[in-house]
Formats: structure tokens, C-alpha cells, sequence
């Protein structure tokens, strides 16, 4: 049993166990430690802020250390940051940053959800004060208040991810100016091609100007240098994806995987005995490929949290691995992805089948009804489906879910064309896109 | 391999086959025979025509004859009706109704896909002219003309389940006065009763007069007698759900089941060699309790008659069963349902636990954010999910389809919290409300 847990950082890596922990061992000492100010706050919904559909940076926070101290009795130390970690003497070398003294906690176990840093590419001027991140709430405050700016008019967003299709939609939506480059022949370089131009052109509809295959080189003030020439900027955001934040664990000796992602077995233990990891700092592995990954998922982060806390507490958990599903919206048009895109599937060994088909959102006489776009990948021997994506008006992207169950539970295409979907006129044609993709997949193999 | 197909019935549970038929045998010959003027239309579409949403019910009308005739080579005889099946002689006896004729047609394959009549309780009054079914494109057109007359103004509807639900909203939209009348202690029966209460206060909320436990007596011109008294009415419409049409299979002598459905095999063979059966008119099986039942719905009718023309085409696909699937939407409500109810499960000996939550459709800080209620039935002893259910607002309704993939794969609500679903703040919270119900359900088993 338990005796004293300390968990290293306050987001949902750490702080979804907490509350499991409790409840398989009510008398342990819980110890949470974060050297920012605040806990539990929903990165992802930094755009909407930014756009304005959210008016307060408020309202992204999820849950206070005072709403840990109260419901879980968990001792939140706000501004203590976890500076090492002696396995040996199983004990945190901890560094209160207001007080700016340094002490050791001792532990029988430890959670480390330590997150993920913003990759920040070593490029000449990164630091310079226009370039920012979007990742933490002061980001976020920041970025509203360019926003706001008269003065700033001209946005440049490095990278065409998720992330980078967010945000651009949100300066647009506030009037600037916006500029995305993206190293790739196309935004949403998961995907595949025909879904990631039709989102490129979708984004050249709205005003904004994408410029593909260009490297950024570096910064100036109030310029972007690109092997395309130079771009003029107020303000700078890179979208290039978060890198597991794992410093502490490697100095401790914790074995590391891809990316240099905390390597843990599926009930998140690391490689030292009593010490789990969960979240952006940690690896995990694709359901389809079967290989390690590195996702950094706030859903992902608090399933794996969970299932941390309820072994911590005695109990007994797995976390089975991810697909990858992904999900966005940009202006009217909807994104999703789930399991293997057809290079993916390559990369991995699979012998596929690539299917595409234009469906409707609704029954195509109704007047709402929108296009939708279904790309399937499926193994060419067992007509197994490896993976799926979406692209469509409102209500297509989160039929994905129906295709990340069936891919969990190894489902084939004629297998999803046998499945009860539900059907009505507002809601989808009688054969639904799922069904009619799966369909054509059938005709391909 | 098939020399002629005769198909009895021109909807989709006959002619979805007909395409399979051609593709496996390309010199069949396949004659069609609908009694009515059309083939493959959209009856689930009629409440939009009435409500106003579709202009034109030739909206409705999914392929026509000529289509059948063009693409698969269908002899398609409009207005000629199947009155016997002569098994031993291999022949339908067939009446032209344009030329009032009769004649005998050779089969080696029959596929009944002769549909469902809407239930018609043997009630006084019940064929007076203002008593209306909401079926067939001539029962359409009827009602918009009643919906746009300004002489009609009291609509009673007799039934309250999805057809009643969704013609009530169509008249309401109209500017009409509606009552439902239902005889359970709310509508939607099929569903628990607090999401059936629900609906029932939804429904009230839009100015529906709903009369429950209340039983029709009969019928005279302007009124309907209840036991509760009498209504006014200029016009009636029937919402009591369809019944196989099976008397052509019955006086064939073919083996009738559960509601005088025919009786199919997985492969849709009925009781007599090369006689199949698909659509209303046959039974199917409950996946999920293993039961012979009669689901009356188009997207049944097509999958049933897709792997009929398979087989008949000389090729190989089975249909495994239903799950009850269906989904509504009542003005901005959205309903949805998988799987057994509580009451269902009891009824096919499960021991099973209910739980219920309240979540919202989008992350609870998006301004678009909207109430759902999710329902689960799960056996108590192995965590196994058995139904659904789903009320809420914009895009609530089809996460069913995540649900109807799982009960499927026969997957535990602790394996349905580790589904990698996805997740963006305007498409749902971090734990997708098909998970918090799942996390709800593991706390009470």
C-alpha cells in the first residue's frame, strides 16, 4: 500500500490520478508538485479564446489546487518545482521558486506527468519577443492580447499542424492578417493527400495564405526569414508540435524510448520500481502498428493517468495504446483522423488499400445536408480497417469515433457495413458514410 | 447460377438487391414487380416534406425505375402485383392493375421484399378519411396539402413513438395545434423513463398537447374518443409502427415467426429452396439478447437485401442481426437509442445495472455547448455493455453509432474508457461523454 505518493507537475498527467489514488488508499499522503501557478487547464482551448468564441482565460481552467486540497485531500505545492530525483534514497530534490529555497521530499512512490515542451527549433532570433508558443495560459493571455491590438495586423504561424490550423483560424476570426508556412506539400501532414489539400484550399478560401515546402530559417524583428524570401510579422506563433518533457526522468536514470519519451509498461510503470509516468512526458503504443509512439494527447494524458492511479492505490489497470485519433475544426469545415494514414500503414509493413468517397452529412435532400469526405485504409488480405479519416461540413468528424472503435476491436470493412448505424433523414443518408466508404473499400480489395 | 430472379417488391429491401444480383450474374434475368408507382423511396423523409424542410416530395424518391431499368437491366413492372406464390410450379401469379390482367410468371430465385403495412387497430371509425397513416408518398402528399390548408388546424397524432414524435414537430412547425395521444406513461417506450420524461417535457415545452396512458376508442368525423374523453380533430394520423407483409409468404406456405415476420436464415434463405426474403417483411435477430425480432427499418432493409443479392448472385455474405438502432430528432432534441433497454435486458434474463449521466455535447466553456444525457444498461457481472441510450442537443444523438460499434464487439465499459476517441473543445470534453458514461457505469457495477 501506498504510503506517500508525490506527483511531479499539476496538469491531467499528474493530477487524474490523484483522485483514483484516493480512493484505493484513503489514509496516503498525496504530494503534488507544479513550479507554474496553476493546475489542470485545457491547452487545447486556447484558440477559442483567442478567436473570442471564449471571453475569459478563466474558463479554461479545469480544476484548482484548491479543488484538489478539498476533494482529495491532495497537498498542492503551487511553484515548486521537482529540480531531481535521487532513486536511491527515494527522495524529490524540490526548489520552492517563491520562497527560492531548495528542500527533499521522500517518497515510496512517484507519478511523474511532467508534460511537453513546444518544440522551439535552435534557429537564429527564436528568442527574440515575437515569436511565442501556445501552449501555456500566460501564451494565451499574450496571444489575446495581440489580438485585441490595433498594431498588430500581420500574424505568421510556423507549422500547418492541428495546432497551427487553430490558431490561424482564430487571428482570422479576429480580423488579422494571417500567413501559415508548412514545410510539407500540404497542411495536415498526418493525413493523407487528396483530405490535406481539400483542408489547404479550404484555408486559401478564408483568406489565408499558406505557403507550402518552405523552411523557415530564421527571425528578425518584424521579419520571418524562409527559403522563400522574407515575411513580414507583429507576431509569431510556432505550431510545431510538443517533445515529451523528460529531462528529470533521464537524469534519474529512467529508461527512455522514442523521442526520449519515458518508457512505461501498459499499467504506466517506468523502468524504476515504484515510479510511474503519465501523460505528454511518456511513451505509448499504437493499437494497428503495434510500435512505441510519442502522442501528446490530453485525452491520452488522463487515461493513462487514471490507470496509474488506480495501481498506485492497489488496484489493477492497463492502458492498451492509442490510434492516434485526432480531431479539429476549421472555420465550417471539420478534420479527423484515427489509427494508420496509407504512408503509416507502408511504414509499417501492411499491404493496404487507400478508398476515398464524397458522401453527405445529412440525407442529401435534406437542406442542410453538407459534403463529407471518407478516405479509408484497409489491409488488402483480411480487408481489415487500418485506419480512417474525415473531412467535412458540420456533424462528419466525429463519426470518426465509430471507426476507432471498430479498428480497436479489429474489425473488417464487412464487418462495418454490417454494423446497426443509426439512420434519419437529419442525421445521415440510409447507408451512412462510414458504411458507404466501407463499402467502396470492399469493391477496391 | 441464377436464370431469373423475380423480385416482389420495388422499395429497398427488394431492389437493394438487385445491383449484387447483376454483378454476380451478369445474364440473369430480374424482373421486378411493385404494385404501387414507385420504386425506392424515402418514407422517413415524409415528416421533413410535411414540416416544410423539403419542398417537393420528388425529393423523396431515391432511384426511379428507369434507374433500375438503366443501370442493373431490371425488367421493373410498376402498378403489377404479386397475388400468389405457386412453389411447386415455380411461378408468381401476377396482376396488371393498369390493364386489369392476369398472368403466371416463371421463377428459379423469389425475393420477397414485400415490406410492412402500418398497424391499423380494428377501431370504429378507423377508415373515415380524415384517419391518415404516414407511409406511403401518396399519404405525403395528403398531409402537406392538410398542413398548408388553413381550414385544418387541430392535428391528433395516435402513437408516440419516433414516426409520432417526428410528425408531431412537422405540423408543429406548420403553425398547427398537435396532441399526441400514447398509451405508455411516456413517449418513446423503447427508452428508459427518465429519458422518456424528457422527451415527453420537450415536447410540451413546444406547445405539444401530450395525453398519456390514455387508449384510442374509435373514431367519429372531428373527434377521436379516448378513454379520457374526446378530441377535436380535422385530421389523424396513425403513428403505431408498421407490421410485416407477409400474407403472400404466409399463403405460400413459408415458414412465418416472431409478428407473422418470414423467417429468414442468416444468408436471408427463407423455409422453401430459392425463395429469400428481405426487409419489413422478415424477421430479424437481437444481437445482443440472441431473440427473433421485427425491426422495421430502411437501414436494415437495405444491408438484409445487399447480402440477399449477394448470395442469389452466387456469391457468399451473412447478416449477423440488429441492435435496435435508431436515432430522432425532435426540434433542437436529439434522441437516440442502441442495444436493450433496461426493461429489454430484464426481459432476456440479464442481471443488469443502469446508470446515468449528465454531460455536454462540446467542451462546458464552448458558448455552443449544449446539454446530453447518456444512458447505459451493462451486465453486472462482467461490465459487458447491453444498451444505450442517448438525449441532447446538436450532435449528441449519432455518438450512438460509438456505442452500436462496441456492444457489437462485445466490449466492457472499462475497455469503452480506454477507446481512443477524439477530442477538440467545439466536439466534446476531454473525457467524451460516451466515457464519462462509461466511467459512471464501472462505479456502480
Amino acid at each position: 500500500v501506498v504510503d506517500r505518493l508525490v506527483i511531479v507537475g499539476g496538469d491531467a498527467g499528474g493530477m487524474a490520478a490523484a483522485s483514483q489514488v484516493r480512493k484505493g488508499a484513503p489514509d496516503a499522503e498525496i504530494v503534488a508538485l507544479e513550479r507554474g501557478h496553476w493546475t489542470s487547464y485545457s491547452a487545447c482551448g486556447i484558440p477559442y479564446l483567442v478567436g473570442g468564441e471564449i471571453d475569459d482565460v478563466e474558463q479554461l481552467i479545469a480544476r484548482r489546487p484548491q479543488d484538489f486540497r478539498d476533494r482529495d485531500r491532495v497537498d498542492v505545492r503551487i511553484r515548486h518545482e521537482a529540480v531531481a530525483v535521487d532513486l536511491a534514497a527515494r527522495k524529490v530534490e524540490v526548489r520552492d521558486l517563491e520562497r527560492d529555497r531548495t528542500y527533499r521530499l521522500g517518497f515510496d512512490h512517484l507519478l511523474l506527468g511532467t508534460g511537453g515542451v513546444p518544440v522551439r527549433p535552435n534557429l537564429a532570433g527564436i528568442d527574440l519577443p515575437f515569436v511565442h508558443g501556445v501552449q501555456t495560459l500566460d501564451d494565451a493571455v499574450h496571444l489575446v492580447k495581440h489580438a485585441q491590438e490595433v498594431s498588430c495586423s500581420r500574424v505568421v504561424v510556423v507549422g500547418g499542424g492541428y495546432i497551427g490550423l487553430e490558431i490561424a483560424e482564430a487571428f482570422t476570426r479576429r480580423g488579422l492578417h494571417v500567413t501559415v508556412v508548412e514545410r510539407n506539400q500540404y497542411v495536415l501532414g498526418l493525413f493523407d493527400a487528396p483530405l490535406g489539400q481539400r483542408v489547404t484550399q479550404a484555408m486559401r478560401r478564408e483568406g489565408i495564405e499558406v505557403h507550402l515546402q518552405v523552411d523557415v530559417l530564421g527571425f528578425r524583428d518584424g521579419v520571418v526569414l524562409t527559403t522563400q524570401g522574407e515575411l513580414e510579422a507583429e507576431l509569431v506563433l510556432l505550431g510545431l508540435g510538443v517533445a515529451p518533457n523528460s529531462a528529470l526522468a533521464r537524469d534519474a536514470g529512467l529508461r527512455l524510448g522514442v523521442r526520449d519519451a519515458v518508457v512505461v509498461d501498459r499499467r504506466q510503470r517506468t523502468s524504476a520500481e515504484g515510479v510511474w509516468a503519465a501523460g505528454d512526458c511518456c511513451q505509448s503504443r499504437n493499437l494497428v502498428s503495434g510500435e512505441p509512439v510519442h502522442v501528446p494527447l490530453g485525452t491520452v494524458a488522463n487515461k493513462q493517468s487514471r490507470v496509474a492511479g488506480i495501481n498506485i492505490g492497489g488496484g489493477y489497470a492497463t492502458f492498451p495504446g492509442v490510434l492516434g485519433t485526432a480531431i479539429s475544426r476549421f472555420c465550417a469545415l471539420e478534420v479527423a483522423r484515427t489509427g494508420l494514414s496509407t504512408a503509416e500503414a507502408a511504414r509499417a509493413g501492411f499491404e493496404s488499400v487507400t478508398s476515398v468517397i464524397d458522401s453527405t452529412t445529412q440525407a442529401g435532400y435534406m437542406p442542410d445536408a453538407e459534403p463529407m469526405t471518407v478516405l479509408l485504409v484497409v489491409e488488402r488480405r483480411t480487408g481489415r480497417l487500418l485506419g480512417a479519416q474525415i473531412v467535412g461540413g458540420a456533424g462528419s468528424a466525429k463519426r470518426i469515433d465509430t471507426f476507432a472503435v471498430a479498428i480497436t476491436a479489429g474489425m473488417t470493412v464487412e464487418q462495418i457495413v454490417q454494423l446497426d448505424l443509426a439512420y434519419a433523414p437529419p442525421f445521415s443518408g440510409v447507408w451512412d458514410p462510414v458504411q458507404v466508404a466501407a463499402r467502396e473499400a470492399i469493391k477496391q480489395i
